[in-house]
């Protein structure tokens, strides 16, 4: 049998390098991984069994850690994703790091000595990246396969599965655009947010696309969280200030949510005075009364994504680089 | 250094009695357990650490089993039941069971290999107890803690935190009778669900305690899941056929959501055509129009009574047999 001392000496490396490139351990430079596959191929090597048996040392969990399993599509990953592992003998860990990134530097510290195999970072929250990357490359080199979902961090070299959120606030826009329910306000850029800012980033760019500017009094900050009472919060706010709006783009379902109360509760008709769309496309959506029209992630398929990746990890492959873009699909129904 | 060994000689019984009270496991007489406890103090025995390096050994993760977590609260008490547990060193494991027991069985049985300390067992699903209960003991004789959350199973022997859901539906009840807002009916009786059932037995209960007779067609079965879309299905159904009533008290907030919207569609005015009660409590009740009147469940005092078994069984004691009921509460809205 080729041993893995053999195909080290033929590409060249160490016998810790091909070990690390069977593992899928991200610090290894293209071009040696590519010397190290060649010799594994020239010498009829089984990398497949050996990865495995590599990898039957580390833990069988992987750990996903939300910023609020209550909001958005959150749970509904949480079981797509549990189901996913289960299939590949994986257990799904839970985490909630609330809106603490100290949380998430004192778990990623854990990871390794918890037996994790990956993890899952869902959290929206703008992370500090240069206090968290040492963390992050400690628990790569200890054998924990990181990847973002939600929020891109690709260029930092983490593995980043992400909605179209820029592209599926600009479609949601082009629509309420043609049916002339403008001024357009936005409701919910959350700045410690990057998914809120890439939700705001379609709204900006549209608008500008159609020849139209950026009206601050039309941008609704909210300090933190997705949740209704803010939604009915900033829209009571506005509607008490006489700002004139024709529709509302919510970052999310819950915010879209308060908003349409905030304007039922005024005596406004919607769609006909105010359209609103919301983001997430959750299940009640469709009926609350009227209906809500929303920018609808897709959670499914975000977990099949995840579960490629742990499936190509068990085949002794690594984390793929890079970004996977999961497309958003605009819902129409009563609401805009 | 007084020893297990010196314990169980006080006490007369073997030192694997000893080792079992301390670590807290179920099958221990209360009678002899006493005995090994009073020689512990007679002697100044120190169980506490001695206990807790007994389950040194033992896993540090306590497995959430739901039957989906994107339903009713089941996200909420996800979300605090890690809080609780992380407070004591513990991690959480989700394992989504869906509607099979062949689910349940088959990751109970893994349990003790999966090195679980506890397990959490939130189905509502009915479940074939004669079946069921030689996998639970085994798994407990293996050393893992079996609480079930939200279904009663008291009766044999394993350790229940349950919301007064029949308690609750007579609350909602009475409230339905004294506005005069009959006749009421009942949506989702789903027979396969044990909270289901104890949420109809408030149902008819009360409708006796008030003098009325149950009549069945007001009595709205449901083949599976709380669902929004299956309570739009029922009310129309309803609706559609003639069906006379003032009133629906639904088993769940989404089978309520559901029910108001087939009411809206068909141009009825929510209270005063039909009133709706849903169960759960969930956020977005209150920015629904109109909002939910609804028996809140507390997710937060269901996560601290879990918290505290498990702080308890840190320290050396057991589960604690029988159930502690959490109360629900009516919360007034528009609806009803």
């Amino acid at each position: 049998m080729v041993s893995v001392v053999a195909v080290a000496s033929h590409a060249g490396v160490s016998p810790a390098t091909v070990s690390r490139v069977l593992a899928g351990r991200v610090p290894v430079a293209a071009e040696t991984r590519q010397r190290v596959l060649e010799a594994i191929e020239a010498l009829g090597y089984r990398p497949n069994e050996v990865a495995r048996s590599l990898r039957a040392g580390r833990g069988r969990a992987v750990a996903l850690v939300t910023g609020d399993i209550e909001q958005g599509i959150n749970a509904a990953l949480a079981k797509n994703v549990q189901s996913e592992l289960e299939a590949l003998g994986l257990d799904l860990l839970l985490f909630n790091m609330g809106h603490r990134e100290d949380r998430l530097h004192h778990f990623l510290e854990r990871a390794p000595s918890l037996g994790l195999r990956g993890l899952l970072l869902t959290s929206p929250h703008v992370l500090d990246m240069g206090k968290l990357m040492p963390i992050v490359e400690r628990a790569a080199k200890s054998g924990v396969d990181i990847v973002s979902v939600g929020q891109d961090l690709s260029s930092f070299g983490i593995s980043s599965i992400v909605h179209d959120n820029t592209g599926g606030a600009r479609q949601a826009m082009s629509h309420l655009v043609a049916r002339s329910c403008t001024p357009i306000a936005f409701l919910g850029r959350i700045e410690t947010s990057a998914i809120g800012r890439a939700r705001f980033e379609g709204y900006r760019s549209a608008l500008l696309g159609h020849g139209h500017e950026i009206d601050p009094a039309l941008v609704w900050d909210i300090a933190e969280g997705y949740r209704a009472d803010a939604g009915y919060q900033a829209t009571s706010d506005a509607l008490a200030k006489g700002v004139q709006f024709r529709a509302v783009l919510a970052a999310s379902d819950e915010l879209a949510l308060g908003a349409m109360a905030a304007a039922a509760d005024r005596g406004l008709a919607v769609p006909d005075d105010v359209a609103f769309v919301g983001f997430g496309g959750l299940s009640w959506g469709t009926y609350s009364r009227p209906s809500m029209t929303t920018v609808a992630l897709d959670a499914d398929a975000a977990a099949r994504a995840i579960g490629e990746i742990f499936g190509e990890i068990r085949e002794g492959g690594g984390v793929p680089l890079g970004r996977r873009v999961i497309p958003t699909k605009l819902v129409l129904r009563q609401s805009a």
